[in-house]
């Protein structure tokens, strides 16, 4: 037997909590954004060896065009971070007409601190004072194509750190880290952010400079209103509650955004969700929380301001595709993405506050994994009709011939 | 609206991969058994406190007791594993007789070989005669009850181990091991089993002496047919792939079973799930694969055998409930370990194998996440009924008033 | 051939960099001081199994006993740390009376918010108010024992957490803690402090209120000058730098102190430097290197301090002896910790900043191995002379008798 | 003052213990050879960033050019491991010839199966029949180089896994390696041997085919006499005692060799000893345990071997210079090797085995203790004089000026 789209709804939504309202589910899917990156639409590598992909794209426009297909297919990755100098032109302005022309925005703008001799020992904190000010002109010119794009944020990975014990004085490192980030707060633009993302380990070996929420975290604090912390679900050690850090950020108002992707050992940049789906979901579930809350500044995934404003929260990927074929695997995780936040607006709030108020920890938690086992799909698909996007992203996209005709023009 | 049972199991088979026979995930369902331990219903505590719950079981019948209920309300957990001296009685057969009149047997034997002085430096590895000695004639005893109450194994954990570089003669304790792994195996019935448990750490903190599955497994091998490997979940070092474990283990037909329990730092004992649901959706992924396969043994959840003989897996639960209710915390388990062998019974492993003989990683990804994200609820739901036991394992036993009672009784 | 202690001096002098001030480092060493818990010399045990030892003290007061012994044969322990209710007597200005007579003073004291029934949904991050209550007033009978006893340091571990997913709602429980340690922070005298301790799991296994120093420190900066943050060694999670933690609360004056131990999986509280030496020299290396700095506010292995006062550091030593002897254990601990500060206090840092400023990562390198793997030993036993203790603590200490002593009068 | 090496050496003997035997030791330091790998002369990078130092060897020969300056200011670094197909050249007979110019011999063959295209998805394990074959056709040219130049090891790591759940069949992966390594065993001349390296991730992010010893030990037991296990000392997850498998592999006569390294986090291939050095140390310990136990087989740092036969220990360093000098980060790590090995060469063993014997772990821990922290350099200094080398080979090589003249030549 066959059954309807609309079967299945009905009965998806006969399971629901009677505390979810099914509207708002609705408006909440429908608004939920997810940015892709640029640079995950060419081939990562590992250190032993990159691949190059058929039907690779060659240039920022041929990404863009590949981040169109993700959009055209999902409905909610309208913006597209880049990453200078790897995607740098001459015009900004025409770039971001060609991206307008495709459905798309420009997004964050992240920096690129690691990739020249200069900075082998650092760029914000290096030892020498023309390597920190070559870094900050980078930063300087990021921040103009920021203000030419209308990019909110700068999104600011430093692989800033030491390979070996005596290599450099901690110290003096974070008095000339601590210089330079102040440097690039105050070139900031009014409606400009900074979102300072951490990481323990890689390029740097001993130690990085901002290995830790807790010291990106410091810094934001010690900026001002315009700072902000960036969560990359791969750079932490084992054994962290990550979903703990997002509660703790979104109270003090800190969480500037996501850099999405999974790992099983390291940073290993693998499709978001694709070794713990249920950690994407308990990371949803504070942030669907913070949001529901009295006060917390009203629709859209934001959690609380400091000072009572909404913090927006940036919900971007970084992934590295070494094996997947790009196109296919963003929109994986930005399905699995979806998913996971769907299955954290059903949640059952009032039966968890009760619980907790009670005690039950038994019910409590099953108010978590009743959402996380329900078969939200019925729901992803209502949106994705009233979005006029196909109900199987990935399927669709398969089936679209995109692949093989960009095969075909970029060989 | 309301939907019946019926309308849910057949919008749910409807959904269901061609490749999958709902009768034979019926028989599958209903031959699946998990052991539960008689001393996961007592508290379990940390090492800095440990709190005595009302309506805890004062001895082995209460805890028996205790077992019946989850045997009562999920249908799936017949046998209960006792811990010997924990659970020793006088009248072995008085015991198993009792068990049976609560519709139970008595499962797998484990001796205890850490709590007392003798064994602070070792048991079976121990450099002192008298205490090897001492904790063979603990092992003996354990077979002579398992030959009394019919058990099938003997499922051997050992805290050996060392606390501080140079305590101990390495490849001394190496050898008193394996000469007393020998003598353990030489006492095995006929139909026997030796379970050798792994662990890395805790409670001996520089080394453990089986640390690890290779070594459990090099054992295992030399000493025959008889002897196999018992995976623990909460055992591993972070970043450990456990379900390749499992994969390796029954293609060498030494996956002798599993301690199920989950973890987010150490040996948490968490209950089963809880923490990476994932992760045991896997696992049963690779022991159903190889149960699919031709020529593996038919019908169980058996892998492939040493010798063309299908090798048993005892599913066995090993968990510390330090503040959850145990009866409730069992039951959550057992239907989480029961939602995830059903969630690997329904993988389409014709697209699967088909999607991996065509280097089609996405769509081979997809054949698992699509049966993980399955609410397969409609169809554990179908086979309690066909058990006879309620819909909801865990509602059911809350309404039953069996813990009000109790906690008047052992007051 | 013999060689005289003057020997050995001699030719260790003559291998020390240029730099290095042989008086100064005879007045730090003289001068350093590390506290050694009450709870030290009794057994420790895991969740598995405690043993008592023979010659165990089975009070406070034969505990300061032991510590003296450690005092005598080391000569830098004068002070011991006690923990309440563990140590609580009726008339603490007798207790008082009691170690000075043995040349000890009472030193941090450590409230106990975990082995209560009432804590083991959190203490001062519980739900319920009334729990909160009653461990604000075990805190403040702590605060009046340190008034009574001229404590300086409140040392805080708690061990508030979660078990579970959902269990309780984090935001709220942030809340909770700041609060309450804003109610300890208004109890504290002019001159106490506020030591914060940070822990990523156990015994709450989901999650820990306090898990890294990032809260801890966020805390100490929000609470004020007199709130610190206390590193334990063994509460990181694998991977972790912990010298450059150190090296961030340094500069920031936040360095409250430390709670040595050693540790090679978990939280194992291992005898300090068993485990890993390299790690606790370079911990000290950082502590020296801030000390010797301009400014940093003189002798004594103090940091810089908030508002250029300097910040005192407190050495403790945090250990759970489970299968060693406690006295003879925590001997090994101090030594270790003593030569560790004392190469060091040997450091070529002169030589070490021209390489550092020459970008010479080998030489700069090489200035710490040096340093690591120099003989220190005739320094520490110069130092040991001129303090009036024996050359090796702890041969002297076995040969004393104490032991043999104890064991008759404690059996 | 100043003191002479020979006032140095001779209070350095006067504090060894008594049951250690200089000449012995002076003779088992002149034979204690370390492999340098000829890809370490080279420039190392992260996937982030790869930087050309100036005076960076161009082809094989220069890099034995640069082996050669390490052999000649060290003593004990007579052989390099080749890498196929970087260091391939058409005539093996003359690189030979070349190397026996330089005093160099080379040593164990690397084959190359991770660099192309080809094996994205494995090399010996892949699902294709061709790419099996090509692999085994790369390791037959090795095989033949082997024969050519003298090779006795063959040294296999693979980087072959997968980086998602279901990407591929485990079970037919590891029929797959288990064929292609008996094809691989079956090629070996009568002296030549199979090492096979383990690692648990990288560049593989899922699971890697052969992640653990214990995996890697079962291959090489069902082999046969020529396989053995190498150990990696960056390849494993962390908290795992490197030291204890080690033992294991030394009394099953398993142990085939070392790839020395250390690491922070991951496989940071950072230089042996720089992160742990005690850890090295009692690496060492197990092996020299070995080696002096009577029957193990005589002098060098062999162990005990299968069948009565001593087997060879290959020292062999496998490191990755991302940001320090390749020569003189190889030189530092070669220094560190030598000075563990001393150090556990004057371990008073008779004293340690009498501890253990008493059940004194506090005397048998300080029999390592002592050791470790004993300055072995006037015996590293007494061994170098004896082989003509200078008695700091670091800083004579700094002064040799070799640098300055390849950096010209090189240019």
């Amino acid at each position: 037997m066959k059954f309807t789209h609309e079967n299945r709804l009905e009965m998806c939504l006969a399971g629901l909590p009677k505390s979810v309202d099914f509207e708002k589910v609705m408006e909440q899917l429908l608004t939920f954004h997810v940015e892709t990156p640029s640079w995950g639409y060419g081939t990562g590598g590992t250190r032993f060896h990159t691949m190059r992909k058929p039907g690779e794209p060659r240039c920022i426009k041929e990404k863009l065009a590949d981040a169109a297909q993700v959009h055209k297919h999902t409905g909610i990755t309208p913006t597209v971070a880049i990453h200078i100098p790897w995607d740098k032109v001459s015009d900004w302005g025409e770039l971001s007409s060609y991206a307008s022309s495709l459905g798309l925005a420009l997004g964050a703008v992240n920096p690129n601190l690691f990739q020249e001799d200069d900075y082998l020992k650092g760029s914000l904190s290096h030892r020498e004072a023309a390597v920190r000010a070559r870094a900050m002109d980078h930063i300087k010119e990021c921040i103009d194509i920021m203000n030419t794009v209308g990019s909110r944020d700068l999104s600011l990975w430093l692989a800033d750190g030491t390979n070996y014990p005596g290599q450099d004085n901690f110290r003096d490192r974070l008095r000339r880290m601590a210089d330079s980030l102040a440097q690039v707060y105050a070139l900031l633009g009014e409606r400009q952010r900074l979102l300072i993302e951490y990481k323990p380990f890689e390029p740097a070996f001993y130690h990085t400079d901002i290995p830790d929420w807790g010291l990106a975290t410091l810094y934001a604090e010690g900026l001002g209103p315009k700072a902000f912390t960036l969560v990359d679900l791969g750079h932490h050690l084992h054994g962290t509650n990550i979903e703990y850090i997002v509660a703790i950020l979104l109270s003090r108002g800190k969480l500037g955004g996501f850099h999405f992707n999974n790992r099983k050992y390291a940073d290993d940049d693998l499709t978001t969700g694709s070794i713990n789906p249920y950690e994407v979901f308990l990371i949803f579930n504070e942030i669907v929380a913070a949001q529901a809350e009295p006060g917390a500044g009203g629709e859209g995934a934001g959690g609380e301001g400091a000072g009572g404003e909404k913090a927006e929260i940036a919900y971007m990927i970084d992934q590295s595709h070494y094996i997947k074929p790009s196109i296919e695997a963003m929109i994986q995780s930005v399905v699995n993405i979806q998913r996971a936040y769907a299955k954290a607006l059903i949640v059952d709030r009032e039966r968890l506050e009760e619980a907790r108020e009670a005690g039950d920890m038994i019910e409590a938690e099953e108010c978590l994994t009743a959402a996380f086992n329900y078969d939200v799909d019925p729901l992803l698909v209502e949106a994705r009709r009233r979005m006029g996007v196909p109900d199987n992203p990935l399927a669709a996209f398969r089936r679209s011939g995109y692949m093989k005709q960009v095969e075909k023009e970029r060989a």
